[in-house]
């Protein structure tokens, strides 16, 4: 088992990576003063899987359970659906002191935070991420969102939670897009953050693919802990540094809205978000062209895509100047400065930003 | 014309109060570097009345306007009013940086700070109260919140304006009921912290209630300071010291609860709380019965009520216990030590709570 530590003052707190950790749960909820009952947020799949285990483990430190069960979905991350999980954990709510465990991917995560942010205007929240995605990203940090029609995540605040428990048991079930979605995150940090990290992925691939606990729990610890050294340090994105965690993202966004977020997973869409921010880097010399190749082999081994179908460029460009991101005509992209190291670079002229997306075509 | 300012470092802002300062809106905003698009919720009447000089003033700066009606009840207090506001924001909100105003009393001002707290993980919002319930009180301070069908305020974040601005002509449209709502937040201050403003509400009751703008100024920026003062220190009620704004809130809201919130407006609900908490404070021993009549005396001359009609005294203790403000079985009272001075007291026994509450038939 490895820990990493967010540290946030008064609000740090622990990322527990392992496997068969699920079992502690209940003890170091027991210590943290967390609260009475359990309200937990999940889908029927892992509720029906690790439920009874969960609820177990939790009663038998003398948390009472409340199962709330939403779609296996992006649909799930709506008003809508917060509301409905709102007026239902008011329910639950009695005289008791009421916490709430987000056990899922991403969308319980951003769904049951975002809850957790509001309700009552801000109560305890755990994080049990069950994805790779969810692990060693959106579970960590804080940031939590529903949907608009109008565009992801728009509606949603930075709120921490107080514990995230990284099983990494959970992860078997992952089917290999699921799986390969994650680790487009994963290369993300390497390229941005860890040449070592780098490196363990190209030399352990076939150790990765068939889901070593040992090599997963050092990916996922490697991870976390990039992830809580830029947040620790830049909790709300004020002063610059939780922008890089954005690389590969802005274009890879505004694929996923272009493909109205049916075309391409998270991870795939990232990967080809990658793909394009390389494509800057080279334009601006960041990057020689030798690791802009290895980026892109790293990528491409780990199953993910490097070219794009069923969108078109000009429709990429259009989403990407409806961003949340920009305020004007200003754009800020995030850039490979060599494997290990991120640059920003602000208002790239639109001539360049054309070319590297029609570079994934 | 009076300033008073929020002191909470990068986040300061300042209260500006006075007559005839609608017009300098657009001129204050211009200079905070706030946006350039103006989205501003309020109800219908206001819009009538005083759109078209705001929409004016506003442009003329250079700032295009966006009018969000939504009706003057609590009913607007809703996750689903909250959801359609933050669609019609989303769909205004092109290139350009949006922020909100909210213009118009404590419903639009909860409602429209709710939206501006998680539209985007927090844009900007200014608040220009138009009754005196939200000048004193609601427009400072940065508790925002939409109501739940088990509870009020339910649904919210502490998040705060970038100004407010308090217009003291607007308390010319407002009838006696409203008026006087007003003034029992603004003796709940007075008692809790500045005996000055006490005698002064004693002393110049003819003139307040002909709403003689100079003395409304000095009533306004008084109740201003005093919140400011206590938010400043105490932001997000974790020290105690924002607890003291509760006196006469704590029974007041299970009077409203009890009423389903249609018994008694908010100042009157308050009015009794005060009531009800004096009785306690007798009971305590921190004040003397002639302050205790004193402060009765000042409730009545403004109109408020000291006895309950319509409700039962069961009804309003049974809702005292679902008060999100207590988990478990503890409970927490401001009481009055004194005309200007405050204590809070820690799990006072249920039969003199409900003697306090009898007393009020």
């Amino acid at each position: 088992m490895r820990k990493v530590t967010v540290n946030l003052g008064k609000r740090s707190y622990p990322v527990a990576i392992g496997s068969g950790i699920l079992s502690s749960l209940g003890a170091y909820l027991k210590k943290m003063d967390i609260g009475s009952d359990a309200f937990i947020v999940t889908n029927a799949f892992l509720k029906n899987k690790y439920g009874r285990k969960l609820a177990q483990g939790l009663s038998a430190k003398g948390f009472p359970c409340h199962f709330k069960l939403v779609a296996d979905s992006e649909n799930s991350k709506s008003m809508e659906t917060a509301g409905q999980v709102i007026k239902e954990l008011a329910g639950f709510d009695h005289k008791r002191k009421i916490f709430i465990i987000a056990f899922g991917g991403g969308v319980v995560g951003d769904l049951a935070g975002f809850v957790a942010s509001v309700y009552k205007r801000g109560i305890s929240y755990v994080q049990v991420p069950t994805t790779l995605l969810a692990q060693v990203d959106s579970s960590i940090g804080g940031k939590t969102a529903v949907d608009l029609a109008l565009g992801k995540n728009l509606v949603g605040a930075i709120y921490q939670p107080r514990l995230v428990l990284s099983e990494i048991d959970f992860l078997k079930t992952l089917n290999r897009e699921q799986f390969s979605s994650g680790m487009a995150e994963v290369i993300k940090y390497a390229v941005i953050k860890d040449k070592h990290l780098f490196c363990f992925l190209e030399n352990n691939h076939k150790k990765i693919i068939r889901k070593d606990p040992s090599a997963l729990e050092y990916i996922i610890a490697s991870c976390s802990r990039i992830k809580a050294e830029i947040v620790s340090r830049d909790e709300k994105e004020t002063r610059g540094q939780r922008t890089i965690l954005n690389f590969g993202h802005t274009i890879g966004h505004a694929l996923e809205a272009a493909g109205a977020y049916r075309g391409y997973n998270h991870g795939q869409a990232v990967s080809l978000g990658i793909s394009a921010a390389l494509e800057l880097s080279l334009d601006y010399k960041l990057i020689d062209a030798d690791s802009a190749q290895r980026i892109r082999d790293l990528l491409r081994l780990y199953g993910l895509p490097l070219k794009v179908r069923g969108v078109t460029a000009a429709a990429i460009i259009r989403a990407h100047y409806h961003d949340k991101k920009f305020s004007g005509k200003e754009n800020k992209f995030v850039l490979s400065a060599g494997i290990g190291r991120a640059r920003i670079i602000r208002n790239i002229k639109l001539d360049l930003i054309e070319k590297a997306v029609e570079g994934l075509f």
